[in-house]
């Protein structure tokens, strides 16, 4: 493990341009196991992260998920379902980070107890409404992430088996926001 | 789009030996776009997808997510959350279906419809209830995975953005199980 220090190749994006006292990295393993097809886009109405939604929640903007036209029948039956899991790739974080100062906690948390962009595999889940189908066009709220992020799947969402209102977030529910 | 034949060589594990009458797939793209690291393993009671249960609240088993011991300080701050998200990684399962006849539904549905493992980018999301942490190992409610499955994320699930208790899915409300 090695201590982040300022203009560390390991930073990028937006965010992570200035790495912050106490941020810490691993060596990266040496061989990926998978790999990924981009199978859209996710259309929003921001360019910058600075211009993103802090969380799914905080905007009622309708955005909309283009889906590459090789997939489009897989989208049969999913108009009778009101929410879906959306997973995209959020690919200008650094994968190397596992202990991380965000700003607005401003205390050191592992980075599997955040829901930074930046983790091993940069995966991001969000639960969007769905608002209608038209074609290859998804039409959503609730979605915080940049303007052309690529889609990597489209699930329905199950309350009984997604859905736990009582869960908890000990440090979350103690302040920070 | 080619309709699936009996022993097409698209269809493997165990759920697709035998493609069903009505299943679609279609060309995959030639190339991967971007990839995944395995950051660990699900360690279950389940040998076989027949064992599985059929969603992760059917079981009450204790299972163990093994992180690799790279990634551990990344756990820093988990124990003060209640649920967590696991993703993983389903690498039996064909990626070019786009739509399915699965045998409990009857009917056809598009991959995107369903919470199959077969689909393009074959991750799985599970909302799993967090029992404790013991060094590199998780100890976790509510997982349905093979043994051995690999790990490619943990993170935080926050009731306030995750949790959608009045989720619909209209055909699943109507019938099927």
């Amino acid at each position: 493990m090695i201590e982040r220090k300022s203009g560390d190749d390991a930073s990028v994006g937006d965010d992570f341009l200035t790495p912050r006292e106490g941020e810490v990295t691993v060596a990266l393993p040496a061989r990926f196991d998978a790999s990924l097809y981009f199978i859209g886009r996710i259309r929003t109405p921001w360019q910058s992260s600075a211009q993103c939604p802090k969380n799914p929640r905080e905007s009622d903007a309708v955005c909309t998920v283009e889906l590459d036209s090789r997939w489009v029948s897989g989208l049969t039956g999913l108009e009778a379902v009101s929410h879906v899991l959306l997973l995209y790739w959020m690919d200008r974080t650094p994968r190397d980070l596992v202990l991380q100062v965000p700003r607005h906690y401003g205390e050191q948390r592992g980075t599997f107890a955040l829901r930074s962009p930046a983790r091993p595999n940069p995966i991001a889940v969000s639960v969007a409404r769905l608002v209608r189908i038209e074609g290859n066009a998804l039409y959503v709220v609730g979605v915080d992430c940049l303007d052309n992020t690529p889609l990597l799947d489209i699930k329905p969402y199950f309350a009984s088996t997604d859905s736990i209102p009582d869960a908890v977030v000990g440090w979350h529910a103690r302040g920070g926001s």
